[in-house]
């Protein structure tokens, strides 16, 4: 849980004592490579902190096609926030892709660890910031970005996704054809 | 300010004397049809609560051609969040659709009320959970919905917007073109 207090603290200081209760409301699994953490149509119980591994989030359309929602790496956050907060059933999908450890948090212990201990309030407004502000940019990118803009600035923000996942879930994620990725990834200055 | 504090007792029940100290960290702001809140290229010190009318926020690229990135209504909060956050230039422009009236918060005030009052953290973690939520939403439908699917989507989470904004802006929100939007309404059973 050592890792799990580090990232805490990368926001806020807290006590060994108060690490001591706040780890308390956390679980751990191990989940291996392929393991679907969240399938469509289940009830979310937890988010996810990933200590380690690799995941994706993708949903599927009628036609079984997937459409990449987001990676998730090392020290990230991780759910179907719509169904986690909602309370309703996941229309989303969430696959390890590297061997993985987590660390669960219920809806309800996340409300009271919150309402508990201010400084894990305000660590949670601090994740739920930087993530609203990363989502708005993608908002962006998708609406208007050309396929090479969309690449330049994933590859920027994300460099250790580029190159830790195979370039099909990054095509998928960007929404743009293998082939057209392909060709970015060959122009050699796209892959600083 | 009484819509103000409606509002946020609609998360969190605030004294007299509470809200009385929370309103000083506000500033109140009237804005006319057609004048930007915001302009692609300056800093952002403030986000907004509107009290009062309609917002869009949308970039435009070289080219001119304008993205819709959000519409904003009565008792929405509004900003270039990325920009707000990271204290960088805006890449977005928000413009008023209809006579206005706005609270202005400066992201000092914010987190200087959210580190005095443990309710304001909870507040404003609470709308960020809303509001991230919305975008994962919106995310997936641009990722893979149908310009129908989309449609339908916005129409039952925002009838307020569907009543009351032009429809080429509806059009451009979606990412779909103006003619397919109209074969949409004129659809008849898309209208509710």
């Amino acid at each position: 849980m050592d890792k799990l207090r580090k990232h805490i603290e990368e926001i806020t200081p807290v006590s060994d004592q108060e690490f001591e209760y706040i780890k308390t409301f956390f679980s751990e699994k191990k989940v291996r490579k392929h393991q679907y953490l969240l399938q469509d149509g289940d009830m979310v119980t937890c988010e996810y902190w990933i200590a380690k591994g690799i995941f994706r989030a993708f949903y599927l359309d009628k036609e079984g096609k997937e459409y990449i929602v987001q990676f998730a790496l090392e020290n990230w956050w991780l759910s179907d926030y719509n169904a986690f907060f909602g309370q309703v059933p996941s229309n989303m999908n969430i696959v390890c892709m590297e061997e993985a450890e987590v660390y669960c948090l219920t809806l309800l212990s996340r409300e009271k660890l919150a309402s508990e201990m201010h400084k894990m309030e305000h660590f949670f407004r601090m994740k739920l910031t930087k993530g609203y502000s990363a989502q708005q940019r993608r908002i962006c990118s998708l609406l208007s970005g050309s396929p090479k803009q969309r690449y330049e600035e994933f590859a920027k923000m994300y460099p250790g996704i580029v190159s830790k996942v195979p370039k099909k879930y990054i095509a998928e994620y960007l929404g743009v054809s293998r082939e057209t990725l392909s060709r970015l990834y060959s122009g050699g200055n796209l892959q600083t």
